[in-house]
């Protein structure tokens, strides 16, 4: 495999709310995701979802709290509680999660994007 | 679960080649590192191996390559394959494996670490 530059890979693409796959470790996924605006109400059944943030800033709406995170900062969240990210202007993260992980969840949602795009 | 600060966390410890687990996602961890110096050849047999660089920069030395990593890079190093990780100055790093993992492998070595350290 070749290094993967997180900057270069961003150069790359410019559209919202679509992961795009770095690497693959075992049976999991570095996606880079460039977020603004709102996303939708969803959960993951069957896995946790790591969120680095790499440059900007976020925020993950969850039922009973609201996280913010900035660049150098990530968050777990863990399999099944249903959560919202969204980002006042656009912010450059980086999603872990187990191949095969569809972005919407179990949501229908015009925002289902497709999976397995590699960049 | 509270937030990670990379910042924060790396301000909270020392040692070189010392992981120390900041987060859980599923059964994997994800590990911060600070390293200098030359660490041992090794390999995992059971799992490929993340390397993030955090800040700074260091060398992955294989047997027929030697791959340079500076901040905002990551590598997949491949289940079995023998490497050797420097750095000439410090560098801070994240390191993505299953729990579990032992840092120096198969290998016996005086930088086998201690696992499964949070902070």
């Amino acid at each position: 495999m070749k290094k993967v530059n997180f900057a270069d890979k961003f150069s790359k693409f410019s559209d919202h709310w679509s992961p795009k796959v770095i690497a693959e470790m075992n049976d999991y996924q570095f996606k880079l995701v460039k977020i603004e605006g709102e996303f939708t109400w969803h959960n993951h059944g069957h896995t946790d979802e790591v969120f680095i943030v790499i440059e900007g800033s976020m925020m993950i709406e969850f039922k009973d709290k609201m996280v913010e995170l900035n660049a150098g900062e990530m968050y777990v969240v863990p399999k099944g509680v249903m959560h919202k990210p969204h980002a006042s202007e656009e912010c450059k993260i980086m999603i872990v999660e187990p191949s095969g992980v569809i972005n919407t969840g179990e949501a229908d949602s015009d925002l289902t994007s497709e999976n397995d795009v590699w960049i």
